[in-house]
């Protein structure tokens, strides 16, 4: 199939692109003008969005894609008033323009990225922060397209992800980073659960859900929602346990030196719908091990 | 008390403006650069949302409002690609600035604007167009404000206004033109139904919610949403027919040379809760009346 991939130069997006190109998926990424695309794979085709919404339409009129798999995104787990403005732009207007020109040159589906932060405390909505309130809203406007277009949208939510390749200042990052210098590091009391997932696992929840797409029973699966839960949920105390028993090499944690976030998530939601004929492969020990060898 | 009004500029604003001044409340109006503020009343201050969202923070921190109205925002019935942008900076952007400035700085109370267009087809929230999605999306963000911050926000939801003032290219303002110049105008087949409010009615209805959310009671309103409905609603011919009977002069319609418009509304929404303590006074033909002789 023909995909247009956006935040393809991101964690996730650089995996996917990857296992998409094994599968013999022609490529387009759209990238910002600011972002530097050296690390993109020869083969993949890129978009530069730069010249408005119109160039925009323009492209996915030329260029007739099967289907595009929206992964940009704006993350900030807390904001300022100036942020407004970026998280609305990145995470609502950008999605919508591409939604739109996607629905109106005919893309058969689109693959939508969202987050479990949209659930706190496993309620229906529910967001932790006002990036997941964008999130949720980009959903709100999503609901105009499949009303009034034909386009299959669907969407992922993500919990906590990680793997080799990953740069974020993320937790087992941290935690590596901590293992190598020695440093001492103030946690939480750690009691949270965390949903946490190898990026092998995740890369292999969009490729099927990108089958189910392109497949004879698509229709069925317009405006759903999927998750990707991790094999378990584990405390963050567990985490580094396992951490620690993987690298043979004891932690300097102090546990509970800082206290919880407001709103800290306690309990990941568990309501998500998985993907079918998907399952997390990996477990814990494997990822930690794969993540630190890489 | 001191209630800052965005939207001041438009046909409600500027009524309800008259009508706050005469119960004697203090008012500022937030406008942008391009707005000219000529033909607002002198006892209104004005500040000019220029330099970015930190001025917008310091001014409300400065001026310690006891409310926000929100009444400020871009309709389009009909979107191009190119729209997208301006829609979602004017109905989500600007709105969600205004709602973190107040909350973050005190102000007790925030009355959001929504359309009844958010339900088409009378259900929980299906939006005829793209300007009815980005309005839910907005109340979407404001969820979050309404679970993290103490702000007492409310939605009255509108349908069609009309009144002395309105200068918008809306129907009864058509009928009086072609009453006067005697043109045809070709219109759809006219049987579907209208909610259409006199302009004393709806400012009446703020005014109402203005009062519940200043008095004792005011908790239970919170995270409410309201609807001003007509007093009855009517078709589009019994709408021409009460014209023609208040003027007492035939109009040219060609009825049925148009097509009805795509997700054409032809019974508006019916389910919206009434603000208490309030309900429209002014009938059809009243207000037809004292709209023509204003």
């Amino acid at each position: 199939m023909k995909i247009l991939l956006s935040g393809a130069t991101g964690f996730i997006g650089a995996h996917l692109l990857e296992k998409l190109l094994e599968k013999n998926h022609e490529l387009y990424a759209i990238v910002r003008d600011s972002t530097s695309t050296e690390n993109l794979p020869r083969k993949v085709h890129t978009f530069v969005y730069r010249d408005g919404p119109g160039s925009l339409s323009e492209f996915m009129e030329k260029e007739r894609f099967d289907g595009v798999i929206h992964l940009a995104s704006l993350y900030l787990a807390k904001h300022e008033m100036s942020d407004i403005k970026k998280l609305i732009d990145s995470n609502i207007i950008f999605g919508t323009e591409l939604l739109e020109a996607a629905s109106k040159n005919k893309v058969t589906w689109f693959i939508n990225t969202g987050t479990f932060w949209q659930h706190y405390k496993n309620k229906k909505y529910s967001p932790v922060n006002l990036y997941a309130a964008t999130k949720e809203a980009f959903e709100t406007v999503a609901a105009y397209y499949l009303e009034t277009t034909k386009i299959n949208f669907v969407t992922i939510k993500l919990s906590d992800t990680f793997g080799p390749g990953d740069t974020r200042p993320k937790i087992v990052n941290l935690l590596s980073k901590i293992s190598k210098s020695g440093e001492t590091l103030e946690m939480s009391p750690g009691r949270q659960l965390l949903d946490i997932s190898f990026i092998e696992d995740i890369t292999a929840g969009y490729l099927k859900v990108v089958e189910l797409l392109g497949g004879k029973t698509s229709e069925k699966f317009r405006g759903k929602t999927f998750a990707m839960h991790a094999k378990k949920q584990v405390s963050l105390r567990e985490l580094v346990a396992t951490f620690e028993k993987v690298t043979m090499k004891k932690l300097n944690i102090l546990w509970g030196a800082k206290e919880y976030r407001e709103r800290e998530v306690m309990t990941p939601w568990r309501k998500g719908e998985t993907i079918p004929g998907w399952n997390p492969k990996t477990s814990l020990e494997e990822a930690i091990k794969r993540t630190i060898e890489a």
